[in-house]
């Protein structure tokens, strides 16, 4: 199974693609597509919708993470965050991958399986779970190699949790 | 010049596109792009990017009109609009043409060339400009048709009269 995370960003945009089989979890390729503040808008996000496209197509993930973000949380950013969430979803769909859209908190929060863990923490598990030297850099590229693995390490784990709790008659 | 003015949505993406010749200014189409609030996010921003690029490739306009929006005007629906105006932005630069960008707040200050107008006076300058029996519905259809008369008339007429000012000494 191929994941491709992505952090959405006009400015910068990480992705990280992982691949899950029987020996593990593997970073396929990860980066960040940048475009310069300098341009006008327009362009930059034509850059995005290309790049985002060629690598969707390039890669054929299977599945494609995108973080989901709220405006409320960065009210500079807000609208080109969404603008570039905007284009990788549409991307993903029309290429027919399945997409799904956990927030930096639910990415926090399932690191440890019960609140909410520190950046560091998830950085950790993203080098831990790919067997890397060290956290991978930019941030960005260790963000989308996380959206990645929550969706493929962690959130089927606690999926069994809690299926498993629900079948012993334990609480939620 | 064909001038394509674009309100955009994710539920309801209006359009409009307006022909100036010697003649005066003329409707060529315009519509609402719908998706339905009952699929996923991801499908209709697909069908949303499917659809804009069709409109823009068929009728290739010398310039793209995209409302500009804040996303403090509407808190709830600020990031599908984000969505949705990042998706017209990509596809209008992708095909090479002109952008520009106005805030609804210019596209009716325009209309009286001193202060805030009314919806209904908008609505009645693109009647009037357009020669058209009735006010253009659904109020997206003639959002959208506002802002490209707001661009083909009335923002060069604006610049005519800034310029006579500061050629006669005349203050701002």
């Amino acid at each position: 199974v191929f994941a491709l995370g992505i952090d959405p960003g006009v400015s910068r945009c990480g992705y990280g693609l992982v691949e899950r089989d029987a020996a593990g979890y593997r970073a396929v390729v990860a980066g960040v597509i940048t475009t310069p503040p300098t341009e006008p808008l327009p362009g930059r996000l034509a850059t995005l919708l290309r790049e985002l496209t060629e690598l969707i197509g390039q890669h054929r993930p299977d599945v494609v993470v995108v973080e989901r973000v709220f405006f409320q949380t960065n009210v500079r950013t807000a609208m080109s965050v969404g603008q570039a969430s905007g284009l990788a979803l549409a991307v993903a769909a029309t290429a027919g991958c399945q997409i799904v859209q956990y927030t930096a908190n639910e990415v926090k929060a399932s690191v440890t399986g019960y609140g909410a863990a520190s950046k560091e923490q998830v950085q950790r598990m993203v080098q831990s779970l790919l067997s890397l030297a060290a956290v991978p850099k930019p941030p960005d590229v260790a963000d989308a190699l996380a959206l990645a693995l929550c969706h493929l390490a962690v959130a089927p784990r606690l999926a069994r949790i809690a299926e498993a709790g629900a079948a012993t008659g334990g609480s939620r």
